[in-house]
């Protein structure tokens, strides 16, 4: 058994809804009554997290913005996670990928320095960039497969043999690990592709992102998701709602109403 | 003009050779007699550059080595960047690439926190992915194209409109920075396409892994390259060629060895 899978499983049905809080704090982006210092970053993700924590089954925390402070981001980045309910989903949102002994070092540094209970990773390097992250089996792996930004339209639609290059990293990485083990990155922002690869994946936990500032729309996607279990994330929507006092309160507001939209 | 590129062509003109240094400092493959801790890694690290830094006009550190050590990792990573001397030129392989407002968080950490001269960067996410560290018209980046490991079998040989993904990478994202900000990381291991890719692109600086440990040949590389600016990393195959109280002293004869093999 996957200890994380079965945390997620355990939590959705607790909550009874697939909303993941993105805690991409950018200090540019805070309340401007709040210090962009260490003690008013850690002041900010601790009030988003008290305001959201009986709610959010999920949290994704992209390390780019803590990695952006240095050392300090490294300890912001270690007490915003302690600062988390324990039963909530944490995912790392770090797109790592590199070759095997490489990739081991960042599974370590993921998984048992900073304890996510799931990972964002790229596919590009292929079946030995990832396979370090599928060893841990109490762990979660999302492969990226149609990213959410413009961008997705370089690459990953290029069409090879007939099918898109998502596909074929869908297809190809599905052999790697159970659906217990690996899920995909679809971007709300594809809502076609999205019910498409819902049905040729039902099993597959798929993690969205893309609602809110990126325009995904969260009915399309619940539309798209036909009961299948998927995290639909939204940060900016929730965490830079408000740029008054009361940002916690507006976060938890919106969160309220995604989580309403995203029922389970 | 950008600075980093200017620096790197200057140090190859002074060095005389392309070798580059990769410092991928594995605790558990450092001799025996270190003790695996901040000292032990930075003594290492210190005394693998003192024995090369008069040699080598490049080194390479990958980033997931210090990250899988936490906050400590990352002091070590700064301590050991500050021991390089000030005119080599140092790519930080990090294999970033997420949405823009991510992207530029991990150029600000890579570029501006940690100095480095250039990144190397996943493509898959696409123009908008890479575009935030293009942005810093003083640095480097090397995009990954055809890499060194067996999975680049999986994704990035796919023919589309009947060329490879990895040719793809390389001549949409050519439309993207000039030869002076934007070079690629093709794999030693592939060396009947490095050189059509040489021959295709000679402008372009590449960065070419996979010599030593990984079984690319230097000979071939360098028939491969035609004269052509190019780095040739040697990670394992330098630092960790002896396990002994005199490891220093082999990573020196080894370097001189390759940096024979590597003249320009």
């Amino acid at each position: 058994m996957n200890i994380s899978y079965a945390k997620l499983q355990e939590i959705v049905k607790r909550r009874k809804n697939i909303l993941c809080v993105g805690l991409d704090t950018d200090p540019s982006k805070m309340p401007a009554f709040l210090p962009k210092t260490r003690e008013g970053i850690l002041k900010f993700n601790f009030r988003i997290i008290e305001a959201t924590k009986d709610l959010a089954p999920a949290y994704k925390i992209n390390t780019a913005f803590c990695e952006q402070l240095g050392a300090e981001g490294y300890e912001i980045l270690k007490r915003t996670i302690s600062a988390l309910p324990h039963d909530v989903f944490l995912i790392l949102d770090a797109k790592r990928g590199d070759i095997g002994n490489t990739s081991k070092a960042y599974a370590k540094s993921l998984f048992d320095e900073l304890n996510a209970d799931a990972v964002t990773i790229s596919p590009y390097m292929g079946s030995d960039s990832v396979k370090p992250f599928l060893e841990y089996d109490d762990k979660f792996v999302f492969l990226l497969a149609l990213t959410s930004n413009k961008g997705s339209e370089d690459f990953q639609r290029l069409e090879a043999n007939g099918k898109p290059i998502f596909r074929h990293v869908m297809d190809k990485s599905a052999e790697w690990a159970p659906h217990t083990g690996l899920g995909y990155v679809v971007g709300a922002t594809h809502p076609e592709e999205l019910a498409e690869l819902r049905k040729a994946y039902p099993e597959r936990v798929f993690l969205i992102p893309g609602v809110g500032a990126q325009g995904g729309q969260p009915e399309e996607v619940m539309s798209a998701n036909a009961g299948t279990l998927s995290l639909i994330n939204v940060s900016r929507g929730i965490i830079f709602a408000s740029g008054n006092e009361d940002f916690d309160k507006i976060a938890r507001e919106n969160a309220v109403k995604y989580a309403e939209e995203m029922t389970f």
